[in-house]
């Protein structure tokens, strides 16, 4: 956790967030109003934090990694939008008629994810996610299409779903179209907890990973090797300069 | 910075790292022996850096952001398999034939950036270096028009490099063949540092804007908006559900 976010968990009055997040945290909480809902239930979850927020209690919203990598900071800023409420920056907390919104960036799983693997993500990467809730599945298909076709490092967000078993499958397909199926395949689960697994494949056995809902994949390119059980995706400093001086 | 990056400064012998981002966390080492260099002497330090280890002098090599996003990490590795040094991780230290190695993750300016002006990495996103100095620019275009076309949210580092002016302009007419010239762009520059600033534009505007080596350029998707001044790309709660309730 950084610094900052530490301070404002300090500071608030209140900590909004799914059951298994608040419990990561919950020594440093202690005393707090505690919104705790189950997942799914984000819209719950923010709208209690805003009407809390809009009375005067300061609420923090947290999620794991980055707060604005497929996580909340979008929706705490779409609803208040949709409920039309004024909002600002924390440069002018003074101003009644705003709510004052501070977004703390964090460390996404794509990163700490990529510490674990070696350096998957020195060159230029796209990430996806395979969950299909929120976005049509063919929209999925043409980003991974897309990602793959441009020879982009792909990493891949929610590769399980709870509903379909075979989006990874589906994925893997498309991207070896492209790709060769040697081509290292870095498997993260669980990064920095209690649970981590890491494991590293190729993209022809990518189907056979064991992935769940706290998983994340890191797809290479076609210059990423693998050494000494590190996953690398070189900048071009090789091919550049002599680099073995 | 991260607690587990403050415990390896306070570890180590010896610090690496560009003399700009040294000066920065001065207070942190002092009295460490330090190996400091220009911009573009990457090879020289990341060499220096290996030397101390492999006799025995600890040495970490910093980066600003995450140093596996288009930073040090992928480089020290690459340097480790030129010169067939054999290396593990921290879960195995005392394996006296291995150089132990850490990737401590951190905030990218993609983060960073983005949690200054919104949310606007909610959902797929790709991110593209402008640098063709180790990177054909050829590449650069089709990555550029492959995020295009894909709809993907775009996260453009090294706008400027000091040798071509026109790599943005180029950026911003291949990615408007694909989307609309009103789609939002965020511009932020020294994200957290004394000199941040921090800007909100248009696609067809993007061309006008100021960038310099430390900007970090954020080209919203096709659902992309502003409100109230924040850049927002929405996860897609309020096409699926009732948000406003």
């Amino acid at each position: 956790m950084s610094q900052r976010a530490a301070q404002v968990l300090e500071a608030v009055d209140a900590v909004a967030g799914y059951t298994t997040y608040i419990d990561l945290i919950r020594p440093l909480i202690q005393g707090k109003q505690i919104v705790s809902t189950a997942m799914k239930k984000e819209i719950d979850r923010v709208s209690a934090a805003l009407d809390l927020a809009l009375a005067g209690t300061s609420c923090a919203v947290v999620s794991s990694g980055d707060p604005g990598v497929y996580a909340m900071a979008g929706l705490v800023l779409e609803m208040c939008r949709e409920r039309s409420i004024a909002i600002g920056g924390t440069d002018n907390p003074d101003n009644g008629d705003q709510l004052c919104i501070e977004i703390v960036p964090g460390i996404p799983a794509l990163c700490s994810g990529a510490s674990l693997l070696g350096a998957p993500l020195t060159h230029d990467f796209a990430a996806i996610s395979l969950s299909d809730l929120l976005t049509p599945w063919e929209t999925i298909e043409a980003r991974l299409e897309a990602a793959a076709s441009a020879d982009f490092v792909i990493v891949i967000y929610n590769p399980k779903s709870r509903r379909r078993a075979d989006h990874l499958t589906r994925a893997q397909q498309i991207i070896m179209a492209h790709r060769d199926p040697s081509t290292p395949v870095g498997i993260v689960t669980g990064a920095m907890r209690e649970n981590q697994r890491i494991s590293l494949t190729t993209l022809e056995q990518l189907h056979q990973a064991e992935v769940d809902m706290q998983t994340t994949v890191f797809v290479g390119n076609s210059n990423t090797f693998c050494y000494d059980g590190y996953m690398v995706t070189p900048r071009g400093y090789s091919k550049k300069y002599n680099i073995n001086k």
